[in-house]
């Protein structure tokens, strides 16, 4: 089943919002073993829609529009599609009550704009938009679906789940499979896992896919396959999964395509282990990406920013010394630091520290732009490294909230291998 | 001057990534005062590359192509060019040189694979990648120029501010003025903006355009020009733009398009004053958005992610009878939590705190999820409200950070207004 997506808005051609409908509907897409054929970013005029429109029927039997179906005055959206599939633009009573429903629940009160959402064409089939007031518009043409949605990501996805997606599973049923397998390996570059899985590759049959995606800090290598038998695809993948984690055995951080900081949480949850962190570089992101994960408050008690040094010495009981002989960004300081957050502020049997120079400031001659140390603390050991990361300050401080919680989860991996808990 | 953006890449139509390459390319157009006239998302294979670029040269005088140059298997984009553009493809010794230098720098080893980026068009002027393996081919036919980028994002937003878009400028000059103009707004909705703004949208001339981006917790209303008489442009935009902010005078934010942890630091730095954080729901998200600003240190002291009860006690000094009292998610809980990270943690003049349900789990009868108390600490009175967010966790972890940041540079203006400081 082929699928086309058309994106509809100014402001993404202006790169003022980053279109990420699209992709949470691949995701959704791939799920259901179909194939998204292409993604078109098109202006909010007319004859861009009309065109795009036009081309994704011709090529996909499923075209998802999003955005373009706003209240506001440059939505035209509905008269383009009013004149492909035909029909007149008339209210529909439902939408109205939905949109007056919607407005009731967040207090605001229903203007004459908003109640405009309810004027919908007449070929297409309404489905109530349950979190927005912009109404999801099925039609139906030859055989082929289009599905208009509202640009509004939250609206889109939660309609998508709970609505648009199980209907189109609905209509369209069966085909092939389509099955991901996903490998994170790090301390390994692209090009030499490239190399090193050469023969592999050649010697993969026709219906698998290598894929490598590069992130900061490590590589997600994914193994795609195709084909019409569910069980033989899925026999054939794991064992070409297994001669992959064999040859990277040393380097595999996870066999599945999660955040990290998901996979941490998994880690300390199943050993009875909590965690807390001491962020000077990473500045709170670290906190961020474990407080993303629901229900990470069983393991994730939460922590320090100690962006100056006075918090360092005040709150973590860093060694003022040690910061005037070693600098802030040093392996003692950022010992102290875990050490300080765990026995001073949170007691927990976990801990994670970050000093560094996020940049573009602060570099000396012997500390450049992108010199990191991390410590990672289990009740077994405290390990310290620095690093020197490439980069401007939002890629270092991603890396080292990827090569701090990649430290913990290898750590963790290493003690349960080990029986140490 | 008209430009097609093709975003080549699996990964990306499967949304395992996302891609921000294309919106970062858009902002940068969009300062040169042209226009992106379409982004099109393609598989890696050849039919799609070829389809979209010949698409694109036929609509465009200038297209953008950002990935498949990796170099990995998967990649094809080099034969397609070549066939469209001409020429053989060839090892060209520039090139390995700067691969060779790019690896020693990584201290990475240069293999067989690394070292066939090399290999490129005959036809293309070849420009060096500074911080990655894969260069940047430029292409010219009839006319029109094709650029071939790296998909990574740091090596294409490099390559693009540093070398292709100075390149692109010096190629082709001049033409029309096209200029923007943000104004960020809260406590409205999109509708109620348009409700207002009806008349004045009518009466705009045909040469501007008012457009609706609401974000979490917030709108942002962009007035878009294009004329070719640029003093005229700049003086009408101007004066539309003070109608509009006379018009929502009570809930403007800020009258340009910048992150609003930017706006907070810009505003604390000029009246001297530092900031400290203490968070529970937004768990170091606050932190973390004031972080990635450059130079934050000067203002931005850091703070605690007080995710646990023991954490808000131990730390901040909060009672425990008021958390038993009202609820860890209480309006004197936040107040506390201001006030000990402020006299006991960082003695800074300003502070924020939040505490709220982020869920899925966590609500009670009386405190669904989303529920959310925030207090903002100034040097002359602290404000706490509580506030009931909709979405999913991440959504209110989002809108919780903006709110916040929204609350401290409203609060910090008001009291420039009033000459308090």
């Amino acid at each position: 089943m082929n699928v086309s997506i058309i994106a509809i808005g100014d402001e993404l051609l202006l790169g003022q919002v980053v279109d990420t409908n699209s992709g949470d509907i691949a995701r959704i897409i791939s799920a259901a073993n179909w194939q998204v054929r292409q993604v078109t970013t098109i202006h909010d005029n007319a004859a861009s829609i009309r065109k795009a429109v036009n081309e994704a029927l011709a090529e996909s039997e499923i075209v998802i529009t999003t955005g373009g179906l706003g209240p506001t005055k440059d939505d035209i959206t509905k008269p383009v599609l009013t004149e492909i599939f035909g029909g007149e633009l008339r209210q529909d009573d439902s939408v109205l009550e939905n949109v007056k429903k919607i407005c009731a629940n967040r207090q605001i009160e229903l203007n004459e704009l908003t109640a405009s959402q309810a004027i919908v064409p007449t070929s297409c089939r309404v489905i109530q938009n349950t979190v927005g007031t912009a109404p999801i518009m099925w039609f139906e043409k030859d055989g082929k679906v289009l599905v208009a949605m509202p640009g509004v990501p939250f609206e889109m996805n939660e309609m998508m789940h709970n609505a648009v997606f199980p209907m189109l599973l609905k209509r369209f049923g069966g085909g092939v499979d389509i099955e991901h397998r996903v490998l994170l390996i790090y301390k390994v570059t692209e090009s030499e896992i490239a190399e090193r899985l050469a023969r592999f590759e050649e010697e993969l049959p026709p219906f698998l896919h290598l894929a490598y995606l590069p992130m900061q800090g490590y590589v997600t290598l994914r193994l795609d396959g195709i084909h019409t038998d569910s069980a033989y695809l899925k026999e054939v993948m794991d064992a070409k999964l297994k001669e992959v984690e064999e040859e990277f055995a040393a380097n595999v951080v996870w066999n599945e395509d999660r955040p990290l900081a998901e996979i941490a949480l998994i880690l300390l949850r199943r050993n009875g282990l909590t965690l807390s962190t001491a962020e000077s570089c990473s500045g709170g992101n670290i906190a961020h990406a474990l407080t993303l994960i629901p229900n990470c408050s069983d393991c994730y008690l939460g922590g320090s920013v100690a962006y100056s040094n006075k918090i360092k010495i005040n709150v973590l009981g860093v060694n003022p010394e040690t910061i005037e002989c070693y600098g802030a960004v040093s392996l003692p300081v950022a010992e102290q630091m875990v050490d300080g957050v765990i026995r001073r502020v949170t007691h927990t049997e976990c801990g994670i520290a970050t000093t560094g120079i996020a940049g573009p400031g602060g570099a000396t001659p012997t500390k450049p732009v992108g010199t990191v140390c991390i410590a990672i603390r289990t009740p077994h050991r405290t390990l310290v490294d620095c690093f020197h990361f490439p980069g401007n300050r939002a890629r270092i401080i991603e890396r080292t909230t990827n090569i701090a919680l990649i430290k913990l989860i290898r750590e963790l991996r290493q003690l349960e291998r080990e029986k140490r808990f």
